[in-house]
């Protein structure tokens, strides 16, 4: 498995915005049209978040949206007082991105997009790791009193989910079939 | 000067929520209409967050916008790495809202808002400082690694800005006066 560490002191590429900021959403019945991105591995970037330092005053870190990052921010969590030996996440999104910022401590992500799996490592709260929908995610190996700050593209929302992963394979299998047919 | 302290063991009220949240901004010739909120200091008011507790999994803290504060979110910052002995902020908005959240650390926050003011020491993750437009506020006696998280209601915005404390109380007074000939 590859293991990538992004620190303070790496210069990390900007993302490569692919992705559409607003999907095609129908909750007609209850259901969406299925408009399934077939998301990679490699589209998980690290993202340098855009600080103001100031020797005197301290810093200033701002996320507005794009272009620093491929979305528009609507709600904001974060997680805290998550024992060391326990994960997160689990689960992916059919449509929301996310940026995940380690703004205490640190901890690791487990990316997978069902072909691929990639294990980053967050401590600094200058990089924002993306993670754009289709990619099952979990968060583990925290640290004590780690923070994770995650900006998120919509509201919660239950129906994004997918909390199996066999049914996340079932949706990557139609997305790749899709995605080699146009 | 009145002086609050709000940490996780109070049980805060919700704030009331008594401001427009899209407010009658236009920026035809550079300059904004002159729609200036009348906001008292009683109007700063510490929110209790939403936080979904685990013992297993730790804690999850989420802040979507209305109803839980009084606006939706669009920009994202934090201020850290503070000298212990500096300040932030001394300034005013004339329409962005903003909260302010303790994530580590604490400092105080002093507020004014023309007439009253008022201290509120932050040192909870849990809670959150809604400051309405029209009140000047100073971040100051920031702890080692404290790190202070601002929701805000609109992206930067320079116009927005009052830099100038006699500026600020001039918009206060006539703020007040057109408030008491409604």
């Amino acid at each position: 498995m590859q293991r990538l560490f992004f620190n303070k002191s790496k210069n990390l590429s900007i993302i490569n915005i692919r992705f559409k900021l607003n999907f095609n959403t129908d909750y007609k019945n209850g259901n969406r049209k299925n408009v399934i991105p077939n998301t990679k591995i490699q589209d998980c970037q690290a993202i340098d978040l855009s600080t103001i330092s100031s020797k005197d005053l301290g810093k200033l870190t701002v996320i507005e949206g794009p272009p620093n990052i491929p979305f528009h921010i609507k709600r904001v969590f974060y997680l805290h007082d998550i024992p060391p030996e326990k994960s997160r996440g689990s689960h992916a999104h059919k449509e929301l991105h996310q940026l995940l910022i380690c703004i205490n401590g640190s901890f690791d992500v487990a990316l997978d997009d069902g072909s691929s799996k990639k294990i980053v490592h967050l401590n600094a709260l200058t990089v924002g790791l993306h993670i754009p929908p289709m990619i099952w995610a979990e968060e583990l190996n925290f640290k004590p009193n780690t923070i994770c700050l995650v900006l998120a593209s919509d509201f919660y929302d239950e129906l994004d989910y997918y909390r199996n992963y066999d049914d996340f394979l079932a949706a990557k299998l139609i997305a790749r079939s899709i995605d080699s047919h146009i």
